[in-house]
Parts: structure tokens; sequence; C-alpha cells
């Protein structure tokens, strides 16, 4: 039973029906808007209702698959299910699934990797075909119809314009004292009637803390009360420390050298444990008052709010552990005056990123030697999860930093490697490389002085001979010795981890 | 003699002096901020008076070197001339000078490859370490003290502010009816500091038409009087034309299904004949009046001006032939009031340019078969000229386009390969690729069904078959089938190019 403060507009009460109701209105081949970003507020029962409709129709000899399009990822019961009866065509825009990433490098499902910025405006100009129905999770639904966004917003406002049916999920297991926290800005629009974005300050409202929809739209209202999917904390592990070390070192030194102001820039980082030491350690640190312009809140980001070291943080979901769901819980009303949530085209705009100078710190899979990332495919060809939001804050960052151990699988493989076996930001936008070994700073360098910098001060010990070898044999055999490379050797190292399960020769 | 008008600031006249004198105030291991954008406004005096020290030394078992950052590419007496004396110890943010791309690759002179829009900022930031010197050419000096600026503005702004010492030189050759093209915005600050860029038409001036500069920083006024380098016009050759017609043919298209509105959206078009070809076919199209904002006019866009199909156009240079030059100057009051010139931070910027939703068309060196486009490196190595603009714009436009004959060298080159030598735009960047074969829509397509579309629709029939054969039996015999891949393979036709010179089997 949803309490009668979940849904407080009488006219959709007529609309309330079972998930497998409302299912029935999405036909196999639909585009459909959902809901979620990094497990949160993701639709909770008309996935699986849908995975019954998969699983009734390959019963009887048929196919039930539609294309699904997200904020970003979301949980097992959602991705991963459907994943697993092929109930999903095409799937966009980023996920993180172990079901559907095996389906997709299985050549099995279909995957459009987009920078989450740019999701919104590409559906609303048409670019990827029409959007037939959303199914959309809030929190709750005011007496004039008004819809409370639930822990996260991502693309659900430009879902619920652009469907032409939508289907509500009201998930009772949510706070109601989110109410008031959103900010959805409806100022968006088509060139060429597109206006400034007047946020100037992490704290800037231009929205309002409700979505949209047209009464008529909404064809079906499911009642639901299910917690988000968890993402357990762990506690940093010794290379997470060494990094945030190093970053922090990094920051001391830029305000020390005047090129950073004392409380910093606001501060975006990705998801993961490395990002929670780097904020645990500048949580430690001497810079305070600081701001967060980010796209998900992690538990850390919690903890510096309580200790006081940051004063607001704006972002597009939260990806909390139980823990830190309980005390977002137990202190709504503090974290509602400290944090904005805003849909992912204004989290991570590309206008708002540069104004505000974002100090962006990113996770990536491996680094060359020139300072290109590769944060997506594995040995080239398979995808991990996505590029997700990394390029939208890396490319307009004040200070673009990737952040990775230096190796990986036991130190099987490098994350420091001749050339990237795939380029998702080119050495043109990255700034800073930092693993448990050291910090290279690449502002400003020529490409051999990036690579001696890198290799000098990121390279795991194990590597770093052999990459020294590779780069000094390049420049003095390449033609052309702006960027050595010795084409036949330069993906090498991946060849022989897929032949041989590790990059260290055998 | 100087003409008494371009120079009617008396505080100035005692600041006169020869280029000799001038180059006099610039040590070896400064840091000289020079105008100069494809090939227009750069300084054509104090380099030369540089070059005869370098020489100097030289002969004296010497060196004289310094770092020139510029806005753009300069000229033969400039980039040229210092190269080849080594009078260049870095250069930055781009070039395309024969000796010095022959330096750089020789590994004689360090070259920094930077997005034009981010040059700006990261001087002011101190990424690069402190200017020293300013070389900036000036079409006249106001009774004020302000400098009516050149042919183009590039970085002007930036180094005026930023150098600890300001050499003028005043070229009498330049148009004194440039008086008032130029929007020099002055709200720039560093964040948190930074304001809305209120730029929301291409006709929406923010700024004044001159550079500021502080009087007492002003250490030499030295007088010229010489055109710019002529970039010679060619008529479109047939590919070109081809490639123009796929373009019209697409927009076209776009606007019928209401992607586009009918006067498009405002274009922006790289440097060089294929560019021109896309404007000529433009001006014969049925869409205006059509808006530029862009970073270069060409002959092509004088053209449009005068025809009434672009109504005004936004730039930060020309780059004219002996007979577009002609047509600016005889027709200046004309074309005063339909182009704008701004600083390259402002025709470049990326809030600019996603709010505007440019129409991106920009060259490239090759793209591979899912769509990662390489604009900087032949061969992986070896640097043409670098990044210009091109990432600004493809990274925010509404339609980023890459554009290239499917081959060169006579066809010995396939400029459609497996997998990219090097990346500067990645696959999430790049909506359309178009040769003089036809045009590929990646728009929304995940990566094996882009191959296909570029394979099928760019690629030239002499590579198309190996391209087939590879993603097929990529895709038979990759781990993951995503973004199938050999790995072994992936840069074959780049090593068979390097030992025999054809991509072709011998």
């Amino acid at each position: 039973m949803t309490d009668q403060s979940q849904i407080r507009i009488k006219a959709f009460a007529d609309k309330i029906m079972s998930a497998e109701a409302a299912a029935e209105f999405i036909p196999a081949g639909s585009n459909v808007g959902m809901s979620g970003f990094t497990g949160s507020g993701y639709p909770k029962a008309v996935p699986g209702a849908m995975v019954a409709r998969a699983r009734d129709a390959r019963a009887a000899g048929e196919s039930y698959a539609v294309s699904v399009w997200t904020g970003a990822s979301t949980a097992p019961e959602l991705d991963g299910a459907m994943a697993e009866v092929d109930g999903v065509h095409l799937r966009m825009p980023y996920q993180s699934d172990p079901i559907s990433r095996s389906k997709i490098n299985a050549g099995l499902m279909e995957y459009t990797d987009i920078h989450l910025s740019h999701v919104a405006q590409m559906v609303w100009e048409g670019f990827f075909g029409h959007m037939d129905v959303a199914v959309v999770e809030v929190a709750g639904i005011t007496e004039e119809g008004e819809l409370i966004p639930s822990t996260s917003v991502g693309n659900n406002k430009t879902w619920i314009d652009q469907a032409d049916k939508v289907i509500l999920e009201v998930n009772s297991a949510q706070p109601l004292g989110l109410e008031g926290m959103h900010d959805i800005y409806y100022g968006t629009a088509l060139p060429p009637n597109r206006k400034p974005l007047l946020i100037s300050k992490v704290a800037d409202r231009v929205g309002v803390p409700y979505l949209h929809v047209a009464p008529e739209k909404v064809i079906a209202v499911v009642e639901t009360n299910n917690p988000d999917r968890n993402t357990p904390f762990k506690e940093p592990d010794a290379d997470s420390e060494k990094i945030a070390g190093h970053v922090l070192e990094f920051l001391t030194h830029e305000v020390d050298r005047g090129r950073l102001p004392a409380t910093l820039l606001p501060i975006q980082s990705g998801v993961g444990n490395i990002a929670n030491a780097v904020l645990m350690g500048l949580d430690k640190g001497p810079f305070r008052p600081l701001t967060s312009y980010t796209e998900v809140i992690q538990d850390g980001m919690l903890q510096m709010l309580h200790s006081g070291t940051v004063s607001m943080a704006s972002a597009t979901a939260f990806s909390l552990s139980e823990a830190g769901l309980a005390d977002l819980i137990e202190n709504i009303d503090f974290f509602r005056e400290r944090i904005i949530l805003r849909p992912q085209e204004i989290s991570n705009h590309p206008e708002v990123i540069r104004r505000l100078g974002c100090l962006a710190m990113n996770g990536m899979l491996e680094a060359d030697m020139y300072g290109n990332v590769n944060s997506t495919h594995l040995m080239g060809s398979s995808m991990m999860n996505g590029i997700g939001g990394s390029g939208d804050f890396a490319r307009n960052a004040y200070i673009s930093m990737f952040l990775s151990p230096s190796t990986a699988k036991g130190g099987k493989i490098s994350c420091i490697v001749p050339m990237a076996s795939h380029v998702d930001h080119t050495e043109h936008d990255t700034h800073v490389i930092v693993t448990e070994q050291g910090l290279a700073d690449l502002r400003g360098l020529p490409p051999r002085r990036r690579a001696q910098q890198i290799i000098d001060h990121c390279a795991h010990p194990d590597y770093r001979p052999a990459l020294q070898d590779y780069l000094d044999r390049a420049t003095a055999t390449a033609k052309g010795k702006h960027t050595p490379h010795i084409l036949g050797e330069a993906l090498s190292w991946h060849e022989r981890f897929l032949k041989d399960g590790t990059m260290q020769p055998v």
C-alpha cells in the first residue's frame, strides 16, 4: 500500500495498476526511455514484467525485445534480467552490468556509448528516432500532478517530454524528504532558440523542484516499495590511498604556485573506490570550504558535507552504500540544503563545467605513453562499461586528471602501454595522469616529454624498462619523431595478453 | 612612411624604431606571444630581425631561440624562417609550415598541439609558464591609444594582457576600414569569477572594437607595409565537388525530416578547398539566409555574403587569396556590417558553439571503420599541422561532419583504415563522415553498424573489399565483438605504406 502522501492527486488514482498490466502498454520494438543512474531511481517493477513477457514470448517461439535508453547504469533486475532474456535490442547510453556486458561482447546486443551530456539533446533533435514510452520512477506525485523526482534525475525530464506515453512508478521506499532537493531546468531549447545557462556557482538554481508531465500522457501508475541497488563501500586500499595522496600533493602545489584558489575549484570525481579515497583525503586536507559540481554523490561526499569540508554539492544522482542511504534518509533535511540534483544534461553541461572550472578526476582502463586515455575497451575490442560523463568533464575541466592503479589483474596488465588500444580521451584533453606510483603533469608538454613523465612517474617498475626501451627504439627508428611509434609493436602488449594472459614477456 | 592616420597617438611616436632594434628586447629563452592566424595578421618585420639574431648567434658559436606562441599558423617569413635557423625552442598551438614540420618530425623542434579554444585560458591560468614579450600586428592606433586589430585576432588580447612587454607592428598595408569590425571580449575571467558568455546569435556583439594595451608596456612600435601571406584559391576539383554534393543532399534530407530549420544552423567550415567547395555548393543551394560561426573567413564566404546567401559571419581571422583580399579592401564597408572578428577563445568557445548549434565541417587525414578520426599524424608518428579548432567545433556541434577524399597520394593511401593510427576525435564525437564516394550517417549506431556504413558509403572501391574482409574476420575471431579488431593487423596498412610506399598489397 502506498501512503496517501506519495500520490496526492486524485486524477491519477484510476491509473494505478500492476506492473504486468503496465508492461502490456509497451509493444515489442518500442524505444523505451527508463529512469536510472548509477543504480539509483530506476524502475523496480515494470522491467521485471517485461522480462516475463520476453520469457513468455520465447516459450511461444516468438521474441519480445525493446530498445532501452536510460540515464546511465541501472541494476541487475533491469539491465541484467532484461539482457538475460534477450529483451534488449539496443541499449544506450551507458551500462555496467555483467550480463549486458557479456551479451554486448558476444555480439548479441547492440550498445551505443554516448557522452552523457549529449543524450538528451540528441534525442530531442530526433537523431536516434522517436521515443515511444517512458518508464520513470518518482518519489511521489503532488496534489497538482507535479512529479517529485527520485534519487536520480538523469534524462527523466527529456524522456517524459519526448515519449508518447508515460508510465510512472511511485516508490514509497524513497524518502519524501527529497521534495525540494532537485532543480529541473525547463529552459533548454533547440537552436536557434537556445539561451545562456545561468549557472555561475554550484549553488545556483535555475529550474523547479518537480518534473512536469502532461496528465493525458500518463497511461499507468505502478506502486512499488523497493530500495535502490546499494553500492557497497569499501575502505580505500593501499593503492587508492597512494593515488589520493599524489592528488592532494599536486593540489597543494598548485595552490602554493597561485594557480588554484585555497578553496580550490568545484570538484568532480568519478564513481568508485579511488574517487572515494580522494574525497576522504580531501576531507582530512587543509582546503575548505569546497564545492562539488559532479555527476554522482557517493558516500565520501555525504561525509564531507557532514564535516563541513564541502559546503555545496551538485550532481544528477546518488550512488550510496546501505549505510550511506540510511544516513541520507536520516538527515534528509540537512542534505536537502546542501545537495542539488539536476538533469544530466545540466550536471554534465560543457558550458557550466568550463565556466565553473571543475577539477575533474576520472578513472581509466589504460593510458598510453603520450597521454591518450582508454576508458571503455579491454584489449581494444571488448566493452567494459562506457565513457559515461568522463569526457564531458575532462574536455571542459580546469584541470583534467585521470586516475588508475598502474597495473591490473595481479600485475598481468600494465595500465600504461605504448599505444592505447582504444582512445576515449585524446592527448589534447589529458592534463594529469596519476597512479599509485606517482603523478605526471602533462600540461604544455610535447609528446616525447609527456612520455618520459608518464614512464618515470606513473608506470609500474615491472613495466618501466620495457616502456623506456620502446620509447627509445621508437625515437631512434620512427620516420616521424614527433610521436614516435613502432607500428608493428605498438599493440603487441595487448596481443600478448590475449594470447598468454599477461602483458609480461613469458 | 606610415600614414599619420595609422598611428594617431602622439605618446607612442618616440617608441617607433626599427625591427632590429625592437628584436633586441627579446632575449634568448623568452616565451614570445605572436599574432597571426591562418597567414593573417602575423608580425611581418620583427621575426625577420630575430632570424638575423639567430644567424649572428650561430656564426658566433652561440644560439638564439625562443618559444613561439601564436593564434594558429603564420607564414614562411615567420614559421619557416625561424625554424630554418633553429630559432624556435617550442612552438604552440598550431603550425602548417613545411620547414617547421620537418624540424618537428626530425625531433629537432618541440611542438605542443592544443585545442585553439583552450590556449588563452591555459596561458592565463599559468599552465605554460610566463609570457615575456608579445609581438602583435595591428592595423592602427587611435588617438586614445586603442589598438585597431588587424586581419586576425587570435590570442592577441591575451598576449597583450599577459606579456610583460609589448611590441606593436603597425602595418599600413592593412585596411583602416577594419576599424569597427572586431569584437574583443574583455569579460573573460578565471574561475570562480567566470560569467555566462552572452552570445545567442551570430550577430551578437559582447565586446569592444579595440584591443586595450597599458601604454607603459609598449616598448617598441615598428612600422611595416607588407601584405598578408595569400592563400591561393583553387577551383574545386571533381572530388571536392562530389563531397560538397553529398553534404548538400544530407542537409536537404535533414531539413525535409524536420531535424534542421530551412535556414539551417550556423555553418562552421574548416580551411581548404573542400570547405570552399561546400560553401560554393551552399551558395547555389536553396537555404538562405544562412549564418556562419566559424574560425576562418575564406574566399567562398565573401562570395556568399555578396550573394546574400549568408547574412552574417563570425570568425577570428581571414584566409584569403589575392583576389579575395582585394575584394575585402574594396568592399570593406559592406563586409564590416556582415563580419565580426573575435578572439579565438570566443570564436571557438564550447559554450557558444553548443548554444548556437553549429554545423561543423572539418577535414581529416583518416578515419577508421568505427568513426575515430585522425586529424594530425601521418602514419601515427609524423605531425602534419595540428588539431587546430576542429575539436572545439566537432565536440560541441549540432552535427559534426568530417570530410576527406577517400584516398591520398594517387590512391596509395586509403583515408578509411581498419584502425586510425592516431585519434584526435573519438567515435563519440563523429556524427557524419563524407568522402567523394558518399556519406555515412553514424548518429546513434553501435560500432559494427557504423563500420558497415563507412565501408559501404565512404571507402574507395579499391580498398572496400579489404576493409570488409578485415571487419568480417575481426567479427569472427575477436574475443570482444563490440568493436572487433585483429590487433596484430589493425595498423598493418600503415606499416605497409611505410615499408612499400602504398597501403595496397604489392
